[in-house]
Formats: C-alpha cells, sequence, structure tokens
C-alpha cells in the first residue's frame, strides 16, 4: 500500500526510518506546513507534496499517516477518511473523546480503518513487565508505579501550547496509562491527579497520577519534566516479590522471598530504631533477572495493512483509544476539582 | 530528676540507653506488665518496680516515661499527671485527638508537663532536607517525597492490631508526617491517602498520602511493609534541582542546573524517540555533595527537663502533635471515603 506522511517534524521523520523495514507499506512521499521541512524529504530522495489536497487527490496514496500536532489531528483524518484512505493518526488523537468519536463515526461511514500509533505498546520495558505479571514470580500482585523523568522542561514547540494539545498528560500520559490499563484489568473505579507547573507552563509540565483498580490493585503513574534525579521507570510489588526496571536500558531486577526468616532485629535507623524496616537477611532473599521480551514495533505497520484488508483485527483499538482519552478526561477533572473521580 | 520507664520493650530499652548520657535525668527503675522484662531490667542493674501503682506512689519519681502500646497511653498519662508526675510519651500519643485532647485537659488541670517523644525531628536526614530547603540551593521547591519502605510485613505483635494502634499510619506515618509539616509551611488543603493490606492484616500494611499545600506545593509520603527495593528516603524537587537521599547513611546527593543548554536532541526510548526526556548534557548539571546535618537526640530529654523546670519552652509542642493526629484522621477518612478530604 502507498503511504504518504503528513507533517515531516521528529515523529514523522522517524516514521519514515521505521517504514523502510516494512514491505508492505510504500512511503510515496511526504508533506509539511513548513518549507525547510519540505527541502529535508527531498533531500532523503522521497517526494514532497505541495499540499494536503494533493496528497488527497493522489488515487497512489491508500494510506495517510498523521504526525502533526495534536489539535490538527481531527481535521485532517476527517479529511483523509472521507477521500478515501486509510488512516494512521500520532497520539494523542484528539484533545477529547467528542473529537475522537466524531473521526471514528467518520471512520465507519467512509469503511477506512482509523488506527492509533499507540507505538508504546512494544516497548520491551513495558512487554517485560507483561510477562512479570504472567509468570506471577511476584506473588499476589498489589500495586505498580510507572515513571517517565527528566528535567529539560517541556520542548519550546506545540509541546508548550495548550490549544495545541500541549502538555505532559497528553505527551506521556497517553501512553503510560495506555499500558497500565493491559496490566491491570477490570473497571478504573478512582482517579486522583495532581498535575504541576513548577517553571510556569500554561500546559502541564507533570503530573502524579493514582489509579484504583475494581480488584483493589492501584498505580502511580508520574511524569516529570523539572526532575534531576529520576526514580526506575517501573516498580511492580507483589506479596512475595519487587520488580524493578531502573531505565531504557532494561537494567533492574527482581528481588524476592526464598523462604520466611524469624522476627527481625531492631536497627539503628536515623534518631531511632526499626524492628518493621530492617532489611531482609540476605539467605531470606533472591536476585532474578528480568525475564526481557524483546519486540519489533514495526509489527505495528504490518497490522495495520492486514487489517485494513481485513484480514486481521486491529492490535490498537479504538475503543481502546478511546477508554483512554476518557481517562485522561477524568485526570484533569480529578485535578481541577482536587477531587477524587469516579471513573467507571 | 528521677524518672521510671513503663513499658520496656524495644523502645524501652532503647530510652534506658539513650539516657545514660543525659546527666540532667535519672533513671530510678522501670516497670512491666510482662514478667520477663521485669527480669530483663533487674539483669541491667536497675530496680524494677511491683506495679503502675508504686510507680506513682514514689516521690522520687518527678517523669514517668510511658513507652506501651498506643491504646493504653491515654488512661497511663492521665494517671500519672494527676499522681503529680511529668510524662514523656511514646507515639503516636493517643488513638484519635480525642483521646489527646484529654490528656492535654488533664496536664494543664495538673500543672505538669506532657511531651510527646516525636524523636524523629532529630533524624539528620530530616534535618538535611530542612537545611536544603533553607539554602535554596534547588530554585523554586515545588515537591517533595518521603518513603520508608521494608519488605519484612509488620512485626508479630501488638503492631498488627488495630485495638492496640497497629498499623503503619500510626507507626511511621506520625513521624513522616511530624517532619513534613517542619518541610513545607502554611496550611494544608488537601489529603488524599490509599491504604493497602496486601498480605491481608487488619492494620495498614502500608499507604501511599498526597498532601498539597496552600503554597501549591506537594508532597508524597509512602510507607510499604511489603517492598524489596526501596526507593530513597528522600526527593526534594526544585525548579533548579533536585536533592535526594537514599538511606539511613545519608548516601545521596544534589544534582542541579548549572546554565541553560540548547534544546535537546530526541533519543531513543523503548519503541519510540523522546525529545522531552533526553537527559542533560554533562556541562550542564552539577553534583553537589548533600549539607549534612549532624544533631544528638538527647536534646530531647535535655528540653524536656528545661520545659518542666519553666525555663525552655517545650521543642515538641502539643498543638503541634495534635495537628498530626488530625491530618492522620483525615488520611483514614480520605481512604475510607475514596475522597480527598479538605483539611485546613
Amino acid at each position: 500500500m502507498g503511504l504518504v506522511i503528513v507533517g515531516f517534524g521528529g515523529m514523522g521523520h522517524e516514521h519514515f526510518r521505521k517504514l523502510e523495514g516494512v514491505k508492505e507499506l510504500t512511503v510515496l512521499g511526504t508533506f509539511d506546513v513548513k518549507a525547510d521541512r519540505q527541502t529535508f524529504a527531498q533531500s532523503l530522495g522521497t517526494k514532497a507534496y505541495p499540499s494536503f489536497e494533493a496528497v488527497l487527490d493522489d488515487p497512489k496514496v491508500a494510506v495517510v499517516l498523521l504526525a502533526t500536532p495534536n489539535d490538527s489531528h481531527k481535521d485532517l483524518a476527517v479529511a483523509a477518511l472521507q477521500a478515501g484512505k486509510h488512516v494512521i493518526c500520532e497520539k494523542p488523537v484528539a484533545l477529547n473523546t467528542a473529537e475522537f468519536d466524531e473521526i471514528v463515526r467518520v471512520s465507519k461511514e467512509a469503511d477506512r480503518l482509523f488506527m492509533v500509533h499507540q507505538n508504546r505498546r512494544w516497548d520491551e520495558d513495558y512487554l517485560t513487565v507483561k510477562r512479570i505479571l504472567a509468570e506471577g514470580t511476584l506473588g499476589k500482585f498489589y500495586h505498580l508505579e510507572s515513571r517517565v523523568l527528566g528535567s529539560r522542561g517541556i520542548p519550546g514547540d506545540w509541546r508548550k501550547i495548550a490549544r495545541f494539545g500541549g502538555g505532559m498528560m497528553l505527551d506521556w500520559g497517553v501512553h503510560l496509562l495506555d499500558r497500565i490499563v493491559f496490566l491491570i484489568p477490570g473497571r478504573i473505579t478512582q482517579v486522583f491527579c495532581k498535575l504541576n507547573h513548577p517553571t510556569g507552563q500554561e500546559v502541564d509540565e507533570g503530573f502524579h497520577l493514582f489509579l484504583t483498580f475494581e480488584g483493589g490493585q492501584t498505580a502511580l503513574i508520574e511524569v516529570e519534566t523539572c526532575h534531576y534525579q529520576p526514580l526506575p521507570l517501573w516498580l511492580v510489588l507483589g506479596t512475595k516479590g519487587t520488580a524493578m526496571i531502573k531505565d531504557w536500558s532494561l537494567a533492574g531486577g527482581i528481588v524476592a522471598q526464598a523462604g520466611s526468616e524469624p522476627d527481625a532485629k531492631p536497627i539503628v535507623a536515623g534518631a531511632g530504631l526499626t524492628k518493621t524496616m530492617a532489611p531482609r537477611t540476605e539467605a531470606a532473599e533472591v536476585h532474578l533477572p528480568l525475564p526481557v521480551v524483546k519486540s519489533d514495533v514495526r509489527d505495528f505497520y504490518r497490522n495495520f495493512v492486514q487489517a485494513a484488508l481485513g484480514r486481521e483485527a486491529p492490535l490498537v483499538k479504538n475503543d481502546e483509544v478511546r477508554r483512554i482519552m476518557a481517562l485522561m478526561e477524568a485526570a484533569f477533572e480529578s485535578h481541577r476539582q482536587g477531587q477524587v473521580v469516579a471513573f467507571e
């Protein structure tokens, strides 16, 4: 299938490079409103379409891939679907569920596939956590923490601007939440969220988000852009062990119980003693490596083609995407009200 | 002043050892309802009073130190105060603010000093955080996290029993909250708390507690007893740097901005790219040691004597202790309701 990339910034170029390894899709060209990006595309030997309309008018184009700022997704997607194109769209797909519902309605009317690029479902850190939970190494799972922390602030482009869909909830929250709900099944009963704006940006520069699931499990999701000493990407807590993934290189491991041990002896801790927080003895714990899962994010594109041809179900389903959009709306609402929002 | 230690378990013995270095107070003896502890006290060469009444009847006893389970503090304190003794009491002083108010009322009526052993105000990790905030190294402070995490569960004594005042909020929460409010001034506007019971105990085995202050600063307090890979004791986030204290040995440091740097280059992170979360360049950050503060927890006892003699104000004030009790009640209420509680 012929594909054109619309929006040729960082993500557009990343798609361009990734698609080189996907034989089912042929990049016919790109389009961007900025002249320097048009020139850049031509320098890579690909066609720079003169306008978005020219992309839609080209009958060789079966797929439009949208990698433009978040506020433009809806209008561009609707136009492309109505022009008979299948659409791959960057995340977050829309600024609210109402916009998203309109896209999905048009997709059904036009009988064209609309699929959101939730590429981080192919993150190996996340897939490794999924395997750890499936293997049950940690005993009964009760809490997890998922963090992405940086110190460089929000880049000085549209990501800082509210009306373009900027802010860390829409940028990173959308990924972290999309992964969490595949790790913890069931309804989300409570959403508590606190956004922060340490350097005074109009969009959220970071947040703490606390979720409670109907099974009683909880999750803490944290994103920061003003954090100079990052905590681990993942912590997964079970009754018999804890898994930690420190960073994108998948450093980390599992520490688990190895049999019981006698009542702890108090240790000196600061100005007092503690028996409760005494460390385990070495004999009573075992250190295990992470059961690392390998993945290929290009499976996203391959599945897209098969789904467009009606041969496979899409791996990223629109009802899943909608649920995460609604969850982000609940998080914004929780912050605004200073209250817990009952979600599902 | 002559002092008797009532309750000669772990904390009672710890007081006994600490008081050896305090010339202003003389340990006249101990009392415990358990025979083996009476024998143990005698083996240390101190007198084992035959009953609590015998302690109160002894005119040489000016101070009663209560290191008994939490549910017994109120009745013992009231009796001691009414017998004309000054009282040092272990924390948490009472199971609720109503009990506490009664003790304070009796203390005023009897004109005797009642002071709670908030020993962790002398913790060097906490005092170091206090100095970091005072020195302003981190720029504008906006968030901190205080954690105490262990994996051995709750010790199998009264700490597991609700009616004895067990559970991690009353055991550790009382300390961590008592320190937090000296680090972040002003009213606490919102309290969100989620207790956990991973191994099914009747008391809380751990919790996440999220506080919002009137100045907009936030704090996350976490205690766990089923956590096998502890996070740092402290994280302090400012606009220009982050301080981390890893453990009780005061390992850790400060990472701070060293000038601005050009727009980040995207890095590969899992299945995607990120510009926002690219690390700082080495030239753009500076690593500083922690400004470690040293302390002597025996200053607590020395101040107690001076305060009982009317020469100094007590370092641990009853209205401070009451505020923390009310805060813990708000935390329990937040968990029970599944809601944010408006506190002050």
